[in-house]
């Protein structure tokens, strides 16, 4: 895989100390996050999408309907920009100034090719389902050859990329630190409730593992 | 507050019925989502940046640093996409091809005004704060002058905007509801976990109800 080395489109430039460039953290932060936003320009007009993806090594996998406008704007090799982010928690502070967020969130910038290959193609519908449930799909039935047709899927190097990452307490002015008020991290899950089971499940049909237990956590692998 | 009616911009094209233009139903979205995506071009290249928003009746603010590229984009009169997401489920069907998400999504498109009077630059901030944590922003330290100064607070109108919802269990194909496979929706929560106090608070502070009792459903009102 190549290396990430910031350009002057990912360099972070506010807060230079959140920015990262280790392609373990930013494949993780892509991993967890279930969905991306994908920007995209159509007629000078920025579109702004939430899409399901899913990574293989450094490739960036996305995929629709053949008459997406996202995924057709994309095959045309238009300029696109995909953002992940995790939300990990409310930063209180004594001051409303110094209120922020922890999260960990990836900046993708390239453009996109479409995967014609069949095996690849299967490959990212995989990837995919693994991406959204670990393990399902090997449970369920693979697309067909229809199936196939009708879906696009477009991948984008992780190669252009950049993280940035904000964890810890609050960080105040320092005459502030007498205010009487709480200040802290409020940390923030993703928790899944209890699965719904479709009214047409044939009786008997057992909840599975990976769905019983699952966590965005421990999605992959 | 004007009426939201589609246009060419905020019609939606794929699965027309998940479109929606209700007012009531934008604003709850946008009012529960913590961030936003804020979509802008700069020299032809699309940036997507997560970014907190809050909403006062029909306009969406943003604020940041005044050295934010985001923001100074936005004050030039750049076009700009706001995108906010909430992933309420995932829906597991018994083909992979008719998996899913259950969410609630809403797009704004416009332009973006920076909020110059002193007023309705605090209000902003107040809406912020609140939109973090209701009630919130009595209890903590207003900005001074000098951090009104250094933030530059922008908003968009919510009126080109347009939402789109999908809930309920799989829809799969008929030849595949005698697969024996699981079905159903597993319904994701983001969920507050206990917070953790800053090191240097105050002994014998106690913790606000509206941090023990967070939720993002009562987020707000």
């Amino acid at each position: 895989m190549e290396p990430i080395k910031p350009t002057t489109r990912t360099q972070v430039s506010r807060h230079r100390e959140r920015g990262a460039y280790d392609r373990a953290l930013i494949n993780s932060v892509l991993d967890e996050a279930l969905i991306c936003h994908a920007g995209f320009v159509v007629d000078q007009q920025p579109i702004v999408i939430p899409t399901i993806h899913a990574r293989i090594g450094d490739r960036l996998y996305m995929h629709g309907s053949v008459g997406s406008r996202m995924l057709k704007t994309l095959r045309t090799g238009a300029s696109a920009c995909v953002t992940v982010t995790l939300v990990d928690g409310l930063v209180l502070a004594r001051s409303a100034f110094h209120h922020s967020m922890n999260y960990r969130s990836v900046v993708i910038f390239g453009t996109a090719k479409e995967t014609v290959d069949l095996e690849e193609k299967r490959a990212a519908f995989e990837a995919i389902v693994e991406h959204v449930c670990a393990g399902r799909s090997k449970e369920v039935r693979a697309p067909d050859e229809n199936e196939t047709k009708a879906t696009l899927v477009m991948w984008m190097p992780i190669i252009e990329a950049s993280a940035k990452v904000r964890a810890g307490p609050p960080i105040d002015a320092e005459r502030d630190y007498a205010l009487p008020c709480w200040a802290g991290v409020v940390p923030l899950k993703i928790q899944p409730q209890p699965p719904i089971a479709d009214d047409r499940l044939a009786a008997g049909t057992p909840v599975p593992d990976n769905v019983t237990n699952y966590t965005r956590e421990n999605a992959r692998r």
